[in-house]
């Protein structure tokens, strides 16, 4: 690729384009303002390779082969949403809007195009059609001396592949390169890109519960009175396809027979501080309002149950749906969206040859069709300057600041797990929701899991199951539930470290430090572990998967403590065994790390007593944490009207261990006046 | 599509060409002939549409979208080897050569675009690229009235597809359409079309068995007196990869070091009656003397493990290999090959964009490649008069002829027994090769299930099991070997059946004699069902699988008699619990059902005891089976040079029940002058 084709956008981004640019594109689609600022701040550093090194070659049938080189050691990472590993090298992926089908093979919920090597770059590539990413598994026969196997005793083939290929449809591309040094740099920069991380609303790091479909207005209140009189947090609750009028295909309009009134419904919930969030489609009954009007705008096919198709790349056609959403979600108080099946199943969606008014191919549309749907709500909350955040089964890349968040129907929890891993390298979030389970020790685990993730959820859609339902465990589930609760502060401001760094809340291990030329075991399987996380700056969950009673953990260098307890669990690099009680779900935390938290409480709203945070020490090095805070509901932190407050432990001038405070940033003033130190290792 | 398009080819065959013809297409690489005068002998029917009724439009990127009628009762089957159901309507196949990845989605071993539908007709589109076929999924929106669900209880939207679309790479395509009436009648005119099926060799209906990969010639010749010793029968030793002297990539040359003298260990075995089979996959090691003639033939990729990839469409590349196949496998005595490893697993094969010295595109040679190679080695035996049997990994449409068995990697046994009933769908053949088991009743269990299939073998090549491996089922493993080796007459007859009339020899249930519009739940289950199946012309096998202590089992129209005991079992149609015993594969034959066997040997060889048959009689009715024999090793039978007995039971002019023989068709002496008649129902 020629040098001349390359323009550098920010400090350690670059683009290129080659032939025609498409009307709709990944980042088109996603429609994002980079954070320039925050880019600019960043350390800057060059690309591993020069950009001569990129071939580009037009082959038959209208499509480009790109190839990249592709290094002995090289550990690839990213394309999207994945559910088996992270590390992607070594196969081939075709990236195809779809729900997940059990194996890694690039159909996912989010088949981002955004490759990230551990050789210190990224790229995007900005299209909207389905892409061949062969991640070094293609072997140029001009490229490889001969290699030659016998059948010996411990025999193993190995043949490494030394370049990068990728098929990519169309007239023409654009890729955007994003250096590093570090992993964690070419994804901070990705994320600035996209706008930078989203910064949910306060509330919707609390407690979430679905109700079953076919629930009544009435039933929903009861079962949110059952979470208070139990003790059980809640800040929202779910309403299913059955809050419809009629469904499937949707129409959008209130069920007046389960919801005679909607909006006395929603501010009766209100009062008790929970917000509603309601599950839609993209695919319209022809015999609603909407309906009747979106017809003339929608594809030749119709989608799942004979939804008509809106063309969602229509301007005029975004207002419709927005103009009714505003009346009949919004004014009456609704909080945010649920946006299912837009990724498929394959066989659900509409085929590759419908055509839609705008010319845009079913392909086209297929790959960003959830990405105009979260967008189409997000304008609404936007304009009203209201935070929203809600659940989507379709995304893909350049949405990093979207509140949406990722799950499906797939249901293994390890696999849940490395899904969490895996969207933190592509600027995406997951949740492992819990829907149900085989036993007692399944439900604990899975909501031990659920709770230290973007969006702590019950989803009881279909099976009705309470988090009381298995009552020997029910006091371990609320014990984590508000755990949850009160990491809410902590939680926070990791995510609004997502926001101004582009730091991941919930991230894969190899996001952390370590130098990954060291050949200790340890380090080089944190860069490809996938069973245990990161969840804000100092916290390490090692999820428990029901039937294991023991697990290893990887401690990244430094030493490492129980959460708990505040006792030393090791000093990494290292591997350590551990054999937990059922009520906790592991997690550790790292030398000097400081952890605020809420006192216990139901709710994520603001009262007096949310005020009083207790800050726990960990270890015996000086530690600092800055807890943001913000009013939680609107965008005015984005014009600056929010407050840092550093947290600092470290030897006063009598040498002696003291926490101190200090507001370092006041475009308010911060809820919180009064830090509790609490040193957990003795 | 305009009726001027179509040409009829033979009686109920026409086919359709739209633009322009492919160098290389399905039918091309196969090379057949059609058995004319087999399908003339077919009775005639229309198809269940006008060809107006298909619908062609060019779309774009160089592809075609074809449309056809489905009505709402219609089942589809076909689209090649598939592994979850027989069925496959209401999904989305994107026929892709490959491993199969655990969900019938088109990516599969033998990716035929070859439909069969339950209104009496089947279509193959005759073209080797990835073809997308949406069998009733997809749903116009002009073609729909708006249906509305509510979400009531019992809600189950139902929402059915009029129409199938098929999206066509390419400048152009040929389709071939199948009249029935019924499904079998257009498997029958499918399979004659494709040169009617193949007749293995009479030693390939024996026990085949494949050592482990690094045996020496030494340690295969005690394996096989084992086998002997023990009273185990044994027809095939198959070496695998180890055989070679360099593998992976592979030399076709004998290791000299494991096989010294790979004639006289041949020789020795031939003294047993033993034959021996050899592993290979396409993938030439560039350091063997075929690798460095082929060298400049092969394509711009390596394949498995560096490989080169000799481009099998240049006629000069196949000679080569043939000359070298020649002299160093046939005139050494080797009898046939299983070959590998050209379906995939997709990161293993060569990517799309690779190029080839003919020009064709990676895509294309990749559809066919398992194809050519199939055919390479048939023509080296035809040209010597001497027929072949083995194992491929990678087929297509249009080899019905080609004496090779599909096989895979994938182990589960429930789903092989899908597969084998689905082969039967695409005039493929399909072996569930037993290798390991976790238990003694899950081994005998596939044993039991590979005895009734084309191909009886157990693939010890990575686990060394042997057949007396789990000591407390070794008798009853024998058992079933010997039932297998009895049975030789009856199956050869079977496929013999298979080669002048296009039945297949294992067959799904949906190929026998029903009324597709009786309503009786039995008769539409086994329209779907596939876990049963027929072996030969009366014999109903319902595999057991382990952990199972009872099944169900759906028998068509007509009395169906316990094969063992002769025992009524009940009277179809119906459907029937049954608790087998683990020593017995449950096995029903109809009521007039006549089974000539072999007295027990150890061997298929024709030797004086086998002239004499068992010739067991079940039930109450007329019964008629012919007998075919002929010299079991040459093509004269296709010249004529082979003889049919007919085996009647009827009542004699006194009212007595007898059994009579008589020679129909006298191109040769039947083997078999003695036939002992049993009556097995009492």
């Amino acid at each position: 690729m020629d040098k001349s084709l390359l323009k550098q956008l920010f400090k350690g981004i670059w683009s290129a384009q080659t032939g025609m640019k498409d009307e709709m594109d990944l980042l088109t689609a996603a429609a994002n303002t980079p954070r320039r600022e925050a880019l600019e701040r960043m350390v800057d550093a060059p690309l591993p390779f020069s950009i001569e090194a990129i071939a580009v070659e037009q082959i038959k049938e209208n499509k480009y082969l790109l190839t990249l080189p592709h290094t002995h050691d090289e550990i690839l990472y990213g394309l999207g949403l994945n559910f088996k590993r992270i590390d992607v090298q070594g196969s081939v992926r075709h990236l195809h809007m779809d729900h997940f089908g059990g194996e890694d093979n690039g159909r996912t919920h989010a088949p981002a195009p955004f490759l990230v090597s551990s050789q210190g770059y990224g790229m995007l590539i900005n299209k909207a059609r389905y892409i061949s990413v062969y991640t070094g598994n293609t072997h140029r026969k001009e490229a490889h001396p001969p290699v030659i196997s016998r059948m010996d005793k411990g025999w193993q083939p190995v043949y490494k592949s030394r370049e990068i290929e990728i098929i990519i449809p169309g007239d023409g591309f654009e890729i955007i390169l994003f250096s590093g040094p570090t992993v964690l740099d070419v994804v901070r920069r990705y994320n600035l890109f996209c706008g930078g991380g989203c910064l949910p609303p306060k509330w919707g790091l609390g407690f979430w519960h679905r109700t079953p479909s076919s629930y009544t207005a009435e039933e929903v209140e009861e079962e949110a009175k059952a979470f208070e009189t139990r003790g059980f947090p809640l800040d929202v609750i779910g309403l299913e396809p059955g809050w419809h009028s009629c469904s499937y295909p949707t129409s959008y309009e209130w069920s007046r027979e389960r919801f005679p009134d909607p909006k006395g419904f929603i501010e009766r919930l209100a009062d008790k501080k929970i917000r509603v969030n309601v599950w839609e489609n993209p695919f319209v009954s022809p015999q609603s309002t909407l309906g009747r009007q979106l017809e003339p705008f929608s594809g030749t096919h119709t989608g799942s149950w004979g939804g008509l198709i809106p063309d969602l790349s229509i301007e005029n056609v975004r207002e419709m749906i927005q103009k009714q959403h505003e009346s009949e979600h919004l004014n009456q108080g609704v909080s945010g969206y649920k946006i299912d099946e837009c990724d498929g199943f394959d066989q659900w969606l509409w085929p590759d040859h419908a055509a839609f008014p705008s010319g845009l191919s079913g392909e086209t549309l297929r790959q960003v069709y959830g990405v105009l749907f979260q967008r189409l709500t997000l304008d609404m909350f936007r304009r009203r300057n209201m935070r929203t955040y809600g659940l989507t089964r379709a995304s893909n890349a350049g949405t990093t600041s979207f509140p949406y968040v990722l799950y499906n129907d797939y249901y293994s929890h390890p696999d849940f797990i490395t899904a969490l891993c895996s969207s933190s390298l592509c600027g995406l979030l997951w949740t492992p929701e819990a829907r149900s389970a085989s036993d007692a020790e399944d439900w604990l685990r899975r909501i031990q899991s659920v709770c230290f993730s973007p969006l702590a959820m019950l989803n009881a859609w279909a099976d009705g199951t309470k988090p009381w339902s298995f009552p020997e465990v029910s006091d371990a589930v609320r014990d984590v539930m508000l755990i949850r609760m009160q990491l809410i502060p902590y939680l926070y401001s990791a995510f609004a470290q997502y926001y101004f760094e582009g730091i991941p809340p919930f991230r894969a291990m190899v996001l952390e430090p370590h130098d990954a030329s060291d050949p200790n075991a340890s380090i080089q399987a944190l860069r490809r572990i996938s069973n245990q996380y990161m969840a804000g700056p100092c916290i390490l969950v090692a999820p428990m998967f029901a039937g294991k009673k023991e697990r290893t953990v990887i401690l990244p260098p430094g030493k490492w403590f129980d959460f708990y307890t505040g006792a030393l669990a090791g000093h990494g690099p290292t591997t350590i065994t551990i054999t937990p009680p059922l009520e906790r779900i592991p997690l550790f935390v790292c030398d000097g790390g400081i952890v605020p938290m809420w006192p216990e409480d139901l709710n994520a709203h603001e009262t007096e007593r949310l005020k009083h945070l207790e800050v726990r020490y960990y270890g015996t090095s000086d530690g600092c944490f800055e807890v943001y805070d913000d009013d939680g509901l609107t965008y005015d932190y984005e014009q600056g009207t929010y407050a840092l407050t550093r947290l600092k432990m470290g030897r006063n001038a009598e040498g002696k261990w003291q926490g101190t405070s200090e507001t370092v940033y006041d475009g308010m003033t911060s809820a919180y006046d009064y830090f509790n130190w609490r040193f957990m290792t003795k």
